[in-house]
């Protein structure tokens, strides 16, 4: 029998690329996957979604946590789904409940990107 | 003659208004005005155009310093435009050329955003 290594499957993400954006002129293609996260968070509705899963207790929370933006329950969930696209936040079914987690590491990779750089501060 | 007191008028900008996204829900008026800075920097000619701004030696630049970015010149101006209505930029005019500057204080605030709570440090 050959031995044979399964890979891991991972999800598409978009990871954090780039350098703080004073240091230099981002490239065609780090703006391309850049822009993805900052339109995410471009729209008011995701934005509540995504600060009430970031700031809910233990860094996770579900659905019926957070639903209480005044929308319906489709359009949360399709909002759920495009952060996910985006790679900001994770998900993981338990039971009844789908628990969203922000993606680690995406927070900080934001905010170094609109960090000013050594030479500015 | 009345002692009339003349107020600077002050171009309409997007303050940057909140605490971290990991501290509490935003509420719905937090979300609105913050995701429109995200949403300007949601398109990859803007983000582009932003980061040529604010990498760009003293901190300003006119629109013959950053029009490479692959586009047509009205559309240049077009997100410049953008960026300064979202409140991410300032332009002044100098002789023949639009000079643009990111506004003061914007990407520590947006920075302030995305940084992670005391606690979960």
């Amino acid at each position: 029998m050959p031995n044979v290594k399964v890979l891991p499957l991972l999800e598409p993400t978009v990871e954090p690329c780039c350098p703080p954006l004073t240091e230099r002129p981002l490239t065609a293609e780090e703006a391309e996957r850049t822009a993805l996260m900052f339109k995410a968070l471009g729209d008011p509705v995701r934005l509540r979604l995504f600060s009430a899963v970031a700031s809910h207790e233990g860094g996770e929370a579900c659905v019926c946590d957070i639903s209480d933006v005044g929308v319906s329950q489709p359009t949360v969930s399709h909002h759920l789904k495009k952060l996910k696209e985006a790679g900001l936040l994770t998900s993981e079914r338990r039971g009844t409940w789908v628990y969203y987690r922000v993606e680690p590491g995406v927070l900080a990779a934001m905010g170094q990107l609109l960090s000013p750089t050594a030479a500015e501060v």
